[in-house]
């Protein structure tokens, strides 16, 4: 295989969810495109790479011109909450439901001893100040359910500590919508007894 | 989102194998990624776009000042023996087996009326004039033993016509290797059947 292809390959097949055969399929698509796909790809990803930065407040993807997020610089988002999540495509996420009206905050990742992430490599640390300066009266963790998430949940609240007038909160568990109990896991469903209503 | 985060999630969302959650996912990897794996990527793109094109012989894709491909430089390829394929995926495949070593000759598609691909589009013209260059004895067609393989199949065997000294074949078709009849379309089992060898 010609030597230029082959190391074209190995780089889409490192990207997350392909494999060295759907690489094979992309590099094979674009280089025999003949509209010129595999430059104006190029060009986005090298335009993006040298523009984009993250927020310094909030960690948003954004602009490197434009200073503050889209979020940080809305004062129609500054509503005293603040919603912690693990990356982008969480805010992505949300916004898409608009179930969530306030700022975010992105940790960058999840504390973790087997990927070996201290709360050094999470942006944590500003978090305290971002509470004071925007008169947050409600932090709500909206961290995947799982043992990695709960822990990180627990050490941000005590970084942050108590301060008054400062709420913390925490999206439900339970059963999905559309969820059928047959394919619900031991987990989810001790969650959803623990936590049920009364009607 | 960003616009131009969203203009690159776009561009990878219509990669093959690729939908826009896992665009999302590739981009956000690219982009928060500080070994700059983006510009590499783009750069890699950028001088596989430039510098590589079609062999003017066989189709298989080459450095462009190389001007023959690999196969069609090698002489010990010379022995008589082309192989049809769709694509160059399809080589690729088969080189790794390395069950064929003559030259190969890469179609670049298929006959379709529902993708609307005629022989025009199709890299059939040379062949007659590489039959007689390349001293060929045999065609042998590894095309997708589908409807469309097939009609093109048909197709390049009434353009080339006899000519004196050259053998047509095609792959067989059967049960595969460890294949459990259990599983195996009636298609594949009446052609199996058809082709029973004595043993």
């Amino acid at each position: 295989m010609n030597s230029k292809i082959e190391k074209l390959i190995k780089q889409f097949a490192k990207l997350p969810r392909l494999g060295s055969r759907a690489a094979q399929r992309i590099v094979l698509n674009l280089l025999q495109d003949k509209t010129g796909r595999a430059l104006s790809l190029a060009n986005a990803l090298i335009d993006a790479a040298e523009t984009i930065r993250p927020c310094p407040v909030c960690g948003v993807l954004t602009d490197a011109d434009a200073g503050l997020c889209e979020f940080c610089r809305d004062d129609a988002r500054a509503n005293g909450q603040i919603c912690v999540v693990r990356d982008l495509s969480d805010v992505w996420t949300l916004e898409k439901s608009a179930v969530f009206h306030g700022r975010y905050h992105i940790l960058g990742g999840l504390l973790s001893g087997v990927a070996g992430t201290t709360p050094e490599d999470l942006n944590i640390k500003i978090l305290p100040d971002r509470i004071k300066n925007e008169k947050i009266i409600e932090i709500i963790f909206a961290l995947p359910n799982t043992v990695e998430g709960k822990t990180t949940q627990h050490y941000v609240v005590s970084v942050i500590g108590d301060i008054d007038g400062v709420n913390f909160s925490e999206l439900a568990s339970g059963v999905p919508l559309g969820g059928d109990l047959d394919y619900i896991d031991d987990g989810t469903l001790t969650l959803a007894f623990g936590g049920r209503k009364t009607l």
